[in-house]
């Protein structure tokens, strides 16, 4: 009973040793990681086409939930890029941005992803996850890299367009690049780069002025707070509101509205594809940025739990004003490398942007959109990594077709198309490799009781005896395909007496595979040539004595295949 | 050049050795299986909502064709009855029965049909077929033998009813039962228990009488034929025609006609699907019945070539007033077993149903539909054969559950619907095996090299060293599970220093697995474990030499199990 409470709160664990040391070091974190989120927060509420205090909002409650459901210490759950994108391009499809209908639709779409989040977790399906495969999702990222940064630079010129692929987008921002407004311009590019700058040469500096490591890395990760303030003084000071450029403009006061996701069956069924896509996505970023960090501290993170704490987020922010969140890599970094000792830090970060939102919004009525795009663009830019296609060319052509597939459609179609043709396509390629599988034909290695490939090493071989070693599990995609492989290998050699399956790499025999080994039984029966295994392993041997195989085999089944070779090669006619 | 000719024209083959012998051999076949198709094309045809000659007409111009492109010397190709039921499943959702629109739709299916088994030739794409599984196949012939039954009923009760799927076909049967005309019953009834007679004692007594098995079992197969002649007399002597009982009427009296199907696009797209499954399950049928034929007598069938035999069939279906045809199982085996030695006997038997054509039809005016319906009901029940649900169940519940959904769901909502989700269940299920795969620790077994599993076999350990044998293929599915595997087996025993892989079951590794390597790799070395493998395939080790693992290892690649053993047991710190 204890025990369960403990799986499902987590927090029990943690809280019951909680003292004042790590009381400090969680403060500490939090008042980093607050700052920090601001800025991030109202940025990633403009991607996903939100007012601003959205990302706010999301960032408050999901955080507590977090922290009393979640197994990561370090995790901080909040909007993130790439999800906000996958939101802004699912829920542009059912409303108009700006519109009530909009900001209704979010709350739906994180009311689904956290209901979906928290059915994985209790049913255990954490696993399923495992089918986006590397290749995918690093390609995935990539593009979204590509496209988020694209759909910014709209606010970096100050100009309306729209778009959710990479052509619609480039297209609608050159049909309106006869609005730009240079004003914007020039404050777009300086922030772009001044934070361009700080990212890439201010550590470096202040650590050879002497700044301590871990301060030079909070100075510099505050770069996207002096850009804000920065550029917002300047619009006040300059009255450029009224010169074009765009404003944040009005915030409302207060705490985090209660709000209720609507249960309309269109809205649901039309939102229900991109929920379980961004579950699904949001919970493989959350769930490798928080084993990244777990490693570090020799901890280990519960994917099936973490689905809960996931799902119990974005159902808080589904009541809350908020749109779809999950832990997120920037913000995860920061919150452990400020040293945060348990999720205790979250709730502090929590705390301090309740406070924010109901003392700074009126403080960010001037801060341009060009600022809030400009962090985006520097956010986005350093999650575009193209190496991953030199990687994957250079390991496996079929990686590589993935990898480049997915890059390809998400540009070009969009992420709902990319993301599921990826991992249709890592599918099926999966099972077409399985379904032509290799078979070598092995002989002893002298001087050992070890067989090898007689292609690929010098071994003894004996002109009666064939083994052959399947190297593949056999079942309904490859059963028939053994059965002509034995077929042709029996029928080309005429002094063939007897075949031997090595069997130490099957690991399944399904029922149509054997419904063929009967088959190829009967034939070889036919042909006065026997049919043994060897190396079956104990599960696969379990479910052929269910069968009539052990019965009518004409050979036998050996344990090892020296114990074959040695049976068949002196007994042998 | 020749060989290629050769290849796709397998007519050249067996056409040059052509004698006398042969000749007289395939003539008698020819006749034998020519009056046995006469009531089962117009059965077939009947079944598929099409007028009676189309049966006729769907068997000489593709029969013909087989015989030129085919490589089984014994299959017959025609209208058989599960394509038959797809057939009118698929175009009764784009026509209504008896119109002209519903004809163009049958030929537009069989040329749509044909081009896609053309093609799939060309590409060589035979292998798809095998994701039918053998469970997958036994529900969906189960299935629509009750299926195909069930529609019958209703002309052996004398009333109209419609529907595609048991419920609907029950349904209407019921609500039309006051219609129920009783000679139509009586005709329906005596055929049909005429016909199982035939097929169930007739062969017994004459083998008992001392006729020739050979001549017993042709004599059963005109049961057909006889209930055919005795109901069209009884009909023309009474004249029940006008008594209420639906005969097959005036069928026009020629040659098949030239034909074309239909290229509009609607048309198309709305079949286009449909052909693919009657493609596929077509050409699987055929290649089943063509291989159990061919290994009787030794003889070999090339898949690919199958393909385009079969399209051509089709093709040729499609333009002489047809509908999409493959080999069937019954007919196959009447000629079989009459002897017919070359594809010529099925050239001879569509120049006697050409004649039937011309000559014939005149005389099946008075044939009652109670009568066809009597033949299609004692066929397809032959085809049901609930014991695969017990079979399986007693080998494996994966396949259960593949059988048991296929027949639940192709009786429920139709045949598309059946076969497409045994498909992709059958996939899945793979899918989610292999994405948990099964891991054993190994230790030597005494006195040989030869390693198995700790919890099934007495085997000599050592406590510095893990051996696990990991049963299946490295993919990004199952890459994360074998990261928490390995940590937690290495956490809980703090004396190891040594683990070793044992790759004699691991297939492939592709770019996914390979991270999760290097991931584990450097997490053993932090823990001060060093990573090692063994009995790594030729393919695999390929693979890994073109990644940094080799280099990065801090442990070693081990030929045998067997020198890892040696290697780190005696020199293990």
């Amino acid at each position: 009973m204890i025990e369960n409470l403990r799986r499902y709160f987590p927090v029990l664990d943690w809280g019951r040793t909680y003292d004042r040391s790590a009381f400090s070091d969680d403060m500490i974190a939090a008042v980093i990681v607050t700052i920090m989120l601001i800025p991030q927060s109202l940025a990633y509420a403009l991607l996903a086409g939100l007012p601003p205090e959205a990302g706010i909002y999301a960032s408050i409650a999901p955080i507590v939930l977090y922290a009393i459901f979640g197994t990561s210490r370090a995790l901080a759950v909040g909007p993130v890029a790439v999800v906000s994108l996958l939101t802004a391009s699912a829920i542009g499809q059912v409303a108009e941005q700006g519109t009530a209908g909009y900001a209704v639709a979010a709350l739906t779409l994180a009311f689904l992803s956290g209901g979906l989040l928290v059915l994985m977790g209790v049913f255990r399906l954490g696993f399923l996850a495992n089918f986006l495969s590397h290749p995918v999702i690093a390609g995935f990222i990539t593009a979204s890299g590509i496209l988020i940064a694209t759909s910014q630079v709209k606010h970096i010129l100050g100009v309306s367009a729209h778009g959710h692929t990479l052509p619609e987008m480039l297209g609608s921002i050159f049909s309106h690049l006869s609005e730009i407004n240079w004003i914007t311009v020039v404050i777009g590019v300086t922030a772009t780069g001044f934070l361009f700058w700080v990212r890439k040469n201010l550590k470096p500096a202040l650590l050879r002025m002497g700044t301590p490591a871990l301060l030079a890395d909070i100075l510099t990760k505050t770069g996207p707070v002096v850009a804000v303030v920065a550029t917002t003084l300047a619009v006040w000071a300059f009255d450029l509101g009224g010169k074009g450029v765009k404003i944040v403009g009005e915030v409302p006061q207060g705490l985090p509205p209660l709000t209720l996701p609507s249960v309309s069956p269109d809205l649901v069924s039309a939102l229900l594809v991109p929920a379980i896509l961004i579950s699904v996505i949001g919970f493989v970023e959350s769930v490798s940025v928080a084993q990244t960090l777990a490693a570090k501290k020799r901890q280990r993170i519960d994917p099936d739990q973490e689905l809960i704490g996931l799902g119990a987020a974005n159902l808080g922010a589904a009541f809350t004003g908020g749109y779809p969140v999950t832990g997120g890599f920037a913000r995860s970094v920061v919150n452990f490398d400020a040293g945060a000792a348990t999720p205790a830090a979250g709730a502090f970060t929590a705390i301090g942007l309740a406070f924010a939102s109901i003392a700074l919004t009126p403080l960010v009525y001037y801060l341009p959109n060009a600022t809030l795009a400009a962090t985006i663009i520097v956010a986005v830019l350093s999650l575009v990594d193209l190496s991953i296609l030199k990687k994957t060319w250079g390991y496996a052509r079929r990686d590589f077709a993935a990898v480049a597939a997915t890059i390809f459609l998400t540009l070009g179609f969009g992420v709902e198309i990319g993301v599921a043709s990826g991992v249709a396509l890592s599918i099926l390629l999966h099972l077409y490799k399985s379904a032509r599988p290799h078979v070598a034909e092995v002989g002893l290695v002298p001087g050992t009781q070890h067989f090898r490939n007689i292609r690929r090493h010098k071994v003894d071989t004996d002109p009666t005896l064939v083994t052959l070693r399947v190297d593949e599990s056999l079942y309904f995609a490859n059963a028939r395909f053994l059965e002509d492989l034995i077929q042709k290998r029996v029928t080309t050699g005429c002094s063939v007496r007897n075949v031997v399956l090595m069997f130490s790499a099957v690991n399944e025999v399904d029922y149509s595979a054997l419904e063929s080994l009967e088959a190829i039984n009967h034939r070889l029966k036919d042909m006065d040539v026997r049919l043994h295994f060897s190396e079956v392993k104990g599960p696969v041997m379990d479910r052929l004595k269910r069968s009539h195989l052990p019965d009518d085999l004409n050979g036998r089944f050996f344990l090892s295949q020296y114990d074959a070779w040695a049976a068949l090669i002196t007994k042998g006619r």
